[in-house]
């Protein structure tokens, strides 16, 4: 079944009834949400609508890309449209959203109308996967989706004017269909380097990568050592090999920033790092800088300002 | 305040009182837990005791490390011991473990005690960060570790010779302190290669890695491609370089297997790749094979057999 057969069927819950969205029909009730910027703000990251009929203009936008399916959520006695749950397809993870009109937040209706539409996705259509994204402030849409099955995956941040840093997280969260397996757990990265204590030192001060396992002589410095990009067991790691005297061929790791990029250029300076120069916006916003180890290993880090 | 200095106050919470563990006194109590397998298996992957004396001599065992801490658990009215909540310090990341007699689970003892623990470490205490384990298909302590504010982190695999596959997935959930931040949230490594596309085709047949962006002129193949190495959003990459005639230095990628590793070799071979022989038993216990790319590449692959 690809995305073009899958049809918005009704489906039914405890309490709820869930209907394709027929923009027409739905806008005036959808309003109470589209119409709250307490509703669009978390959801969207954009302003409310300023009247019904630019809700029902935006409903129509966000229903018309192939492989977008909305269904409007009711309680199974009223006619009155709460809320709406959506799965954007086209791209490799279809990605979950949903809004409900803030009276009826914490009632553990959108907890049910996610879970339903998760649930047939994933079970009766076989869809691989799907993901959805919630600021990590958001803790009411983040316990919407955990209820619905789908756990913590990544976390990425980005540019917010309005936050203290000029940045914020997202979280990524995601759930697999049954018997869906992943083919990798972690990534490592090895780089030869001439000092493995060394690095270990330079790393940890300038990028707070610490230090996980060492190998080596007991007393004597490590030959070979783990040097882990975040602090969770199982995270990916940079393993650094003692090379004292063969050649080394640099390698080029990017590093996605969780904290501003000018922050790490700071801490990259004053532990003594080279770098490129200080960081530059890129054409697609992310602002970068390259610090650059004594081996000629790149480090590029990438992130909001 | 370093590990030796923080002790094991007591804490009460809204119905239970935790208090510091007593081998020689809560060994009667405990033994309703640790002398049951269905709670011994899921909590430490061991047997049950055959005897409140040995439960006595493994609880003895557990405390005795630097750094390591236990609360027995109580409701605030009773004098049994229902369960323990332990925090292994000593490396990097403190790591939390729980168990309850089965008699009460599922009544939110648990959450509340470890909720008490978790806040006490890191609000009161000043720990930044802590983790605990859990066999993916233990949902009930995934829920206990939710509950108190960890979310999952990461996921590695085990070998369990019951399992079907011959391997056991286990999930790792941690919580940071109030300020904490980690410096990265994703890492991608540049691999010069002759033939993007060629490249994403075998990543995806052989390893299940499937393309993400790519750049390059329309119609034509792509330049610059991602390949994600697991399918959520901001997940690791390899970033795939069009290289056509500079020579290209190799650059070695280790990568943690979700799959038996003789089931990803089987595809690695059935896909035409090339590799330094079948998979090999490291001395460690996990096992192993190296596929090359065309470029020399290593693409080392560590997990359960």
């Amino acid at each position: 079944m690809n995305d073009e057969e899958r049809k918005t069927v009704e489906l039914f819950t405890e309490h709820l009834r869930l209907t394709p969205l027929d923009p027409e029909a739905d806008a005036a009730d959808l309003h109470a949400a589209y119409g709250d910027p307490d509703v669009t703000g978390p959801w969207l990251d954009e302003p409310a609508s300023d009247g019904p009929e630019q809700t029902r203009e935006r409903l129509a936008e966000r229903l018309a890309p192939t492989g977008t399916r909305i269904w409007t959520v009711r309680r199974l006695e009223e006619d009155t449209a709460l809320g709406l749950v959506e799965l954007v397809g086209g791209g490799q993870v279809p990605w979950l959203g949903w809004m409900l009109r803030k009276s009826h937040w914490r009632q553990g209706i959108m907890s049910e109308a996610v879970t339903a539409v998760v649930e047939h996705v994933l079970l009766a259509e076989g869809v691989p996967m799907l993901e959805a994204w919630a600021n990590a402030s958001n803790t009411g849409s983040i316990r919407v989706a955990e209820r619905a099955g789908l756990t913590e995956r990544g976390r990425f941040a980005v540019p917010d004017a309005q936050a203290e840093t000029g940045m914020r997280e997202k979280v990524v969260l995601g759930r697999t269909g049954p018997g869906v397996w992943t083919a990798f757990h972690a990534v490592h990265i090895l780089l030869p380097v001439r000092d493995v204590e060394a690095t270990l030192a330079f790393l940890d001060s300038a990028l707070g990568v610490t230090a996980g396992f060492r190998v080596g002589p007991p007393g004597a410095p490590a030959r070979y050592a783990s040097a882990k990009l975040w602090p969770w067991s199982n995270g990916p790691s940079l393993r650094l090999r003692a090379t004292p005297r063969k050649p080394i061929t640099p390698v080029t790791v990017l590093l996605d920033s969780a904290v501003p990029v000018a922050e790490l250029y700071d801490r990259v300076v004053a532990a003594g790092g080279t770098t490129e120069g200080p960081p530059v916006r890129e054409e697609w916003g992310d602002t970068e800088f390259c610090c650059v180890l004594p081996e000629g290993h790149r480090l590029e880090i990438t992130g909001p300002a």
